[in-house]
């Protein structure tokens, strides 16, 4: 379910199987030409009405039903970035890395199954559309990442600095768990440790801080300080 | 109010007023000798009852209460950086902005009066502890930059590539409202403009998100690319 008129069109605009879409006069109004080819059942309803039915009760001019996609080819071409996470799991954290995937060009994540599901209506919400752009497999990620022969990172605090590394064209970059950060068993699989340099005295960033800020210096690189 | 044995151990390492502690005996004992420094009422709980009282379920071997403290100066200094926060609304943002702002070496934060409560409880959790080291103001924040002689800088999607950027050595970053971005009376006192470039699709960045990827860049900088 995805709620919202930004995110419904958003919804609409990729290829997702619309099956219901409840929407306000002027959002129909405003969205006749995107409305053509959803081919979903298609009911107006009033303001309030959206909002006794929906989650959210802000940003309230449409809400539907999609049926969920399958995320296609699991592994990521030799120059191509991937993100894995590793059992993240609040629902806001995980919306936020979908979207910052998206703004730096990162079109698959790779999650443990037991990391969030990115159906929550929390993760579709945070990832402010982002959703319909970047597909996101589970499966036992351990598994996956023997089965890859490309570069592995993950943050630690013993490693490379992130400013000074000339990154590799392509790789995957892995996410620990909000609490724990990356297990045992992933570790083991890491190649390239890396760190985010601290300078002052917080013990560790925010999960989805570190996967944005690791996605910045990588795009930005080839060129280390 | 303050929940979770690591959030309390960073609040009774401040010098923060300590009114009132409610812990188990384990979190009494494990931290005699931080409870020597605590001018305030101790009562020893069990987990059962600290779960009934506090916001959180999770991590609860102590819960505090301590009086707000004076945010001290306002004004930075010509050669530190400090935040500014224009209307930011949501309390994990805001708890996250602070915490990256103590992994960044920030110790001082200016909020407009219509950002979020630092003291609200979901700050606090989100800031892990670091609110007890980055002080927060809440102030009329178009009339304090008036008054501000230094670098104004405000991300935009026109300003200077933030890769490119030689920082000077001080200067405000002022972060925007999750929804509108930074508010026309403030943007008029934006002295330098800069752009996070985008590689994907993502139509924005989180505010906090942008506002760790600034400080990152910014802590490495005097080197451009």
């Amino acid at each position: 379910m995805v709620e919202g008129s930004k995110s419904v069109q958003e919804l609409l605009d990729a290829a997702f199987d619309v099956v219901l879409l409840a929407a306000t006069s002027g959002f129909l109004e405003a969205n006749a030409v995107r409305l053509r080819r959803c081919r979903g059942e298609i009911v107006e309803v009033t303001g309030r009405e959206l909002e006794s039915v929906g989650e959210y009760r802000t940003n309230s001019g449409a809400l539907a039903v999609a049926r969920m996609r399958d995320a296609g080819e699991l592994m990521p071409g030799t120059q191509e970035y991937a993100l894995a996470l590793d059992n993240i799991q609040d629902p806001g954290n995980l919306g936020t890395i979908i979207r910052t995937a998206d703004w730096y060009g990162i079109s698959r994540i790779i999650a443990s199954e037991d990391t969030a599901d990115m159906y929550n209506g929390k993760v579709i919400q945070a990832s402010m559309g982002s959703f319909t752009r970047v597909s996101v497999h589970y499966t036992d990620l351990p598994a996956f990442l023997s089965g890859y022969s490309g570069p592995v990172m993950g943050a630690f605090l013993d490693g490379a600095d992130v400013h000074g590394m000339v990154f590799p064209p392509g790789g995957i970059v892995v996410i620990g768990n909000e609490g724990n950060g990356i297990s045992p068993a992933v570790e083991k699989l890491i190649t390239h440790r890396i760190t985010i340099p601290r300078y002052g005295q917080a013990e560790s960033l925010n999960a989805g801080m570190a996967a944005g800020i690791i996605l910045d210096n990588i795009r930005r690189a080839g060129s280390p300080r």
